[in-house]
């Protein structure tokens, strides 16, 4: 299996790129069933690389001149990024040179430069952006957050199946639990599309690769009961920045009151190593990497301001993801619905 | 002025209602300008008032047999709960008895019957219901919490209207600043309704009492650099719940790590001032009561499940909305809609 990285992508580029290679090489080093071609500046990840004193045989660099900026807008991204390292990192995927690409660029672009090079997964209406949400029991799926604003049955039943697919092909243990973000558990609850969606869900239950739980309203996505969770992009977005928005007022709020006196100084000498493990558990770095699903190849986004752990995490996801074989899992879910309809 | 109070609804009723009485009471012994109904069984409240040792020329009882049950439905809510302590308390207003509202009841049929009861206000397209927000410099409104799940311009014009008069009866000495809750900031992005929302209210912004900021995204939310917050209620009530579900599990966790073991255990006497202020700073009680705003009269919903303190806080935003003059506020930000339209 073959991992094309966007090596210029996301600020610190190239070197928390390589920094975050080197991470998973090293935790990798017992298996040989990969190979990572990194796209970019050939002399700068060279230089990276013997800084990082990588030594791999399963690394490959494959030089290209330009870089999209983060400056590029969606709407001439597909005339001025040709040739970039984030468009021929996706191409690779046309030419059967890699099974999945990893970026940590300008979002807006990598998202209509992956949609016209790799196309749609034929009776998939929509693509969409999933992204994992940490959980008291570990993590989920969350989707769409925010290619989509408006989204009718059609695309949320996609989305579920994908979802799905995605969290099988991360946890194959399991199989997922599907619920559909609401403003209340009964039925009756929600839009026109969500009720469709719930009625259609119900009927297909029979035939899936999940087991749908219904509508979950939005203080229960950590408890962690749910494996994936569906929504419109606009819901989504909101959602999750809502999350971000309170998880750092909380935690600078913490940070301000363990620090303000002498008394609550002393305190963190004894609680250091369990902040320290509270801190571990709920680090966003470990949460990095939203895919994009309905594309005929899986496309990772790394948010483009994270570091070196961050990138690692991304490249540990997209191994994962390879292993897990996420587009036959794909078009296995989907195929239920063809016999469906 | 006259706050009416539902004082049987909510868990724990009657005691709570005046056990959080009972607090207000205590915080405002300077000040005589309001009066208290209470609206219930007279014998039980009798007896609570006397457990709590109230003695105060400000309060009055107003019996009522019935209470409306937790399993009534908004459905066969005007049937069957006439001549309830929450319906009467509402009643007061049309009578000219009181001034405002206050209730920890079911949530949909207080909803149901204060339309009904008090009508809308002419002009108004959609009541909204509004919460309060804590954010790093104080709080902020955000509405509509959950009434109207599908919103259209003139709806979220009102919102912006009524949030503001809102926040500015509650904090007079600032205009306020209001934004509209989207997945970007830049006026490009989002749904058509917001579009024209956004184009309208900059349209208007010469002639309104508040400040228009444009978009806000869900992360910015907590940082209170906006004071009143506008959306529909859908994702307003994804927002809040996302916020609520994602503190919950913060705290848990920290909760958890911090009496892991013996050392975190010791950390806690030195910090257990700094992390009472903490959580003192962030306790949900203080933001308890949410307003249904657009009727021809203030109803507060007090959570159902909060304890006297929560209650109290609820009374004295009642208290505060009546002396901020709520009512003429809004009348007086919506007349400017009028003179543009």
């Amino acid at each position: 299996m073959t991992i094309a990285i966007d090596a210029m992508g996301g600020e610190n580029a190239p070197k928390k790129n390589i920094e975050g290679l080197s991470i998973f090489l090293n935790k990798n080093k017992s298996n040989n069933d990969f190979m990572i071609h990194l796209y970019g500046d050939k002399k700068l990840l060279e230089e990276e690389i013997s800084k990082q004193k990588i030594k791999s045989d399963f690394i490959r660099i494959i030089h290209t001149d330009a870089v999209v900026s983060d400056e590029e807008t969606p709407l001439t991204a597909i005339k001025n990024s040709k040739n970039t390292s984030m468009w021929n990192s996706i191409n690779a995927q046309v030419d059967g040179e890699a099974d999945i690409s990893l970026s940590a660029g300008n979002t807006g672009v990598l998202f209509v430069i992956s949609k016209m090079i790799l196309k749609m997964m034929k009776d998939v209406s929509k693509p969409a952006l999933a992204g994992l949400w940490p959980n008291q029991k570990g993590m989920s799926v969350v989707l769409d957050l925010g290619a989509n604003i408006e989204c009718n049955e059609k695309n949320l039943i996609d989305f579920s199946e994908m979802g799905a697919a995605l969290y099988k092909s991360i946890f194959p243990e399991q199989k997922p639990f599907v619920s559909l973000l609401n403003i209340g558990s009964e039925e009756i609850k929600g839009t026109e599309v969500l009720k469709k969606t719930f009625s259609e869900l119900k009927r297909l239950s029979n035939d899936t690769n999940f087991i749908f739980k219904g509508y979950i309203e939005a203080n229960k996505i950590m408890r962690g009961e749910c494996n994936v969770i569906v929504t419109d992009g606009f819901t989504g977005n909101i959602a999750l920045k809502t999350a971000e928005g309170t998880a750092k007022f909380l935690t600078d709020n913490l940070k301000s009151s363990l620090t303000e006196n002498i008394f609550s100084k002393i305190s963190l000498i004894f609680s250091f190593f369990a902040l320290k493990k509270f801190k571990s558990k709920l680090d966003p770095r470990k949460y990095n990497g939203a895919i994009f699903l309905g594309l005929n190849g899986p496309v990772v986004k790394s948010h483009g301001g994270t570091d070196s752990v961050g990138f690692y995490y991304s490249i540990d996801l997209c191994y994962r993801i390879i292993k897990g074989n996420l587009m036959h899992q794909i078009k296995n879910n989907l195929s239920h619905l063809d016999v469906e309809n």
